[in-house]
């Protein structure tokens, strides 16, 4: 870490910080410049955030080195690092495609989609159960029912089922049922869901925060996997702009980033990242291309009549003829739709 | 609201969403534009959302035209809402320090700031004894030991407590020591936390999540007051931009355009709205300007030793001082400082 | 365009509008909801502007309904814009790659470029001639003499040219040596400029602002169409948010979004879009398949000792191994790199 | 400046780096942590740009410790610049208003607003005669005209004038009858027009860009100080975020951040930074209790009618009404509105 003094601090106050760092175990280096001191201090990076240095008067500034996170880096695990869930592999060489509609409405609904993206080339079925929802007056979810129904057509298609926990204490109970949990957006800050899906059994997926760096999102992660969990899946999903066009701006170089300082997989939700489902076959591909691990798409057998987000849910045709183009363009990538 | 079709959107398209819209009781107005057919619907806006109609290809945008919460709007309640807690009325003339630091690290620590800030004019301790933190590494806070600190810092002081509740198991034990319970900014979006406190005796303040716009947070508080609870204050602490040379960008026009839009009172926190404790006092006059109806405010009484944010935390001296121009400021603006 | 009048407006205060609006030839309709009165009212857009309606105190919203551009859009021309530029076609089928340094610094830097990318597949040259820079410290391009050594570079290269024009006294002077003119991203809502290259003969690329919504960067296309210069290339290169770790965040939705609502070609800019050479591959190859007609990308001889944006650009291996792969990809998406 | 060297750079490389700096004429500092090498360099920082070490491999990133402005720094100019306009003191105790309308539209409508403000205690009239606008379909302004019918309201009210320039061929016409030169927030980093006006005996007051940070905008200042013109004053309009019940969102932070970083004055523009004139009076009494020396308010005598903004306009009585509470608020912060 580099601390850089004020002009004009004195030997004392430069003693006073000294010793301080010392007593912490740091191992110190001075420079005096024409204009400024700048002070290099190695150590550990934690005990150094307790002592708010930039709450003395005469510190201009300190500026952190190392990465705040560890066990999510690439440099605490170099190979990537691979999430089975079944037969299935996430992280690899395989594609994955989750896909199913925000909610969980109705039993036909459920399996209807179930069988129709299944066929298509889907190995994961998505669905909420439990919505948080901007209004209260808004659509709720099924709750329990709607983790049953997710139960059953995981029962009938044979595909992996994915929902998302929103309670603290409805962990167990949603962990139970699903094959991945999922963690929302709203969520990504929310440390003791964090760090309850940590003592789970179950692989979490962490959707980024809508206004999340890329930092911030690793440290979540960081959390779980502290926590004991270490099968974490990042999700990008968009982030919050002044571009109002599409509902947020999919931020598709988070992929190669994440790729770079962390070992773990990352899926793409070009449905919520867009708003738009006249984008998300397009954006789709982006993201594949960009080197994604997976997407997560909304479907619904007639969005018009979805009871939550329909404007971006791509109907069945749709989605089959967008699972036709992206299985060639997988191919000149080097990669592998895993249910096409 | 209104429903703008597509170009060629054909009679029988037209007649298709007329049906739906008067199935859900609307009343439906027809304007055929030389390029486009728009729709004005009247009816309950809830069951529209339902409908998702930008979902219909042929439908181009929906456009709502009434606001969508309904007890936090002046038109619900046109006086201003006054919460009292003990001696004090909140939302009135009179304006609220609440003043201490971030968290809660000693007794002495806790004691010694109350007894400060109560001589400054502060009627409020502020500090928190559970602790959100972005790393799994930093200081999480005391716990039940800092709400006892708390309790027994307000009996020596005099002042009231306000403290954060970040888990809903923790509601109720938070709610006996507290005299308001505050829900953080990361928080503000986590519904089942926010229908937790709908169901407490205590006021309830509710940050501003750092991309949350106006209309979101006013829903938030509908969460609250939906469930039951009417005693909510607002509390603008900063939006998240691009600009990094403060922590957040402190966005003081919602404080008017809250007392415009809704009755519940505004609380302004320039330490986590601008992170810099030499911007303090600058935005806490600005904010008192612009009509808020108190501020929280983070002092420290070594800031520079802070286990969290002393680099946006006031000395005692700081805040004395600050607290005289203040008395000055108030009284030419109409109002008082509750506490001085 | 729709009115929403507040509760309470009077009968006469309707009249008045209505009066005004029909003195502007609009056709009205009127909804009288249970709650608010609304106004519809069909006519041309940019008369509806001047009016000015919701300065009106009892005006609470004006809706627009119609796009505010005309040449650009969609509606206007239903087949793509295909720009000649000698034996390209920037457009159609061909995916065309603009490669080079962020400034020319030299006769050999800028000669070498040219051979190396021509030879890896480029058909087009970039380089800056007049540098707009943040410090008026930084190196500020060689001027015409700049200009002169991109056409040299033409010459012996076979390469077509861009390059950026940053003064209105400057535009016949680039045109004279350019085959693209180029309008930066700081530029883009310089009208007078805009107004400048509308006269000129030449095609021109239009960077989007860093803060510029899809509409601003319609509105300012629509300014060069509007001048007389059909000949325009939006160059999406990334927005302004708060992240990072990315220079920009650079936004591919804009690549669906503008092939949807406009006929004209898009490019995008990974370069400047992330700031970071690392990630450059990646999302070219997402831009690629997100649709994009060609990439504007950095690449220098050795960019660490680049006079500017070192950080972002390719050496001339990194940039022809990744045109390896970019040719599979294209022709996967059933399109054609033309210069490889 | 710091440069940290990825983990494994080799003793060579590191060598590489030193002699490089070393030619540049900076004195370095080695420090060897357990898993990073930092090197601390001191130097003239605009060489250290030059040689963009970020560009190569083994550096991780580049930390620059001296701000890159100079001329327009605290530190360069200990007391405050006071500029002076005719009888008036910008920067010192007194505050300032200028306020007219958006555009220049008539004879008769900057007349009549002129005798309004001024009697209400406006010390200069603002109103553009040339516009920049969204749309070219939109009003221009009057050019010329406007400029001629400016003075002439000078001559009748006694008031100074202050409108923008946006076009360097029009620097010279318009600095002949302007007494401040008026940057708009678009051109803030057009720097041919900074250049411009550099050379003009007026006084400059630069807008902020909707999506410049604090460093940008004192940087776009140090251009026009750099070219020779001291009087610069900066003009905070509010920048561009997610948030858009406002139109911009007015970062009221920046006023005492100026204050603080540099000697110039800072004005606060508070119409375009809320785009709602009925926040506009909070809003101004909250600028001014941050420590702005001025404030730029657009006042029409018939705000529905205005050819610009008319939605962010206030009437006569609104201005005249606030200017009484404002006299009040500047005396209890111990300063004085000029004209009142």
């Amino acid at each position: 870490m580099i601390i850089v003094l004020k002009r004009g601090t004195t030997e004392d106050q430069v003693q006073e910080i000294s010793e301080r760092l010392d007593q912490e175990g740091f191992k110190i280096h001075l420079s005096q410049g024409v204009e400024k001191i700048i002070m290099g201090a190695v150590g550990d990076r934690s005990r150094l955030k307790a002592l708010d240095l930039e709450a003395l008067p005469w510190v201009e500034r300190v500026v952190p080195i190392l990465a705040p996170y560890k066990l999510v880096s690439r440099e605490f695990q170099q190979e990537d690092t691979i999430i089975q869930v079944g037969e299935h592999q996430i992280g690899g060489k395989e594609i994955h495609f989750m896909a199913g509609p925000c909610s969980v409405e109705s039993r036909e609904q459920i399996l209807e989609t179930a069988h129709a993206v299944k066929k298509a080339g889907a190995t994961f079925l998505r669905g909420g159960a439990f919505k948080p929802r901007t209004s209260p007056y808004a659509f709720q979810g099924l709750g329990k029912e709607g983790l049953e129904l997710l139960a059953e057509a995981r029962e009938a298609s044979g595909l992996k089922i994915i929902t998302e926990v929103v309670d603290v204490r409805d962990v167990e109970l949603v962990a139970e049922y699903t094959d991945i949990l999922q963690i929302g957006a709203r969520n990504m800050q929310n440390f003791f869901l964090l760090k309850e899906v940590a003592k789970s059994s179950k692989p979490v997926m962490l959707k980024r925060g809508p206004s999340a760096t890329l930092e911030e999102w690793m440290m979540a992660a960081e959390y779980i996997m502290d926590g004991g969990n270490y099968q974490v899946i990042f999700c990008e999903r968009g982030i919050r702009t002044f571009e109002n066009y599409t509902r947020n701006t999919l931020d598709l170089s988070m992929v190669p980033a994440l790729k770079s300082l962390s070992h773990l997989p990352v899926i793409v939700d070009p449905s919520h990242g867009t708003g738009r489902w006249d984008l998300v076959s397009s954006m789709t591909k982006a993201a594949i291309a960009a080197g994604a691990d997976g997407i997560l798409v909304e479907v619904h057998p007639q969005p018009e009549k979805a009871l939550s987000d329909g404007k971006q849910s791509l109907t069945f045709e749709n989605f089959a003829s967008m699972m036709e183009e992206i299985r060639v363009l997988a191919s000149a990538l080097g990669r592998r739709v895993k249910g096409a």
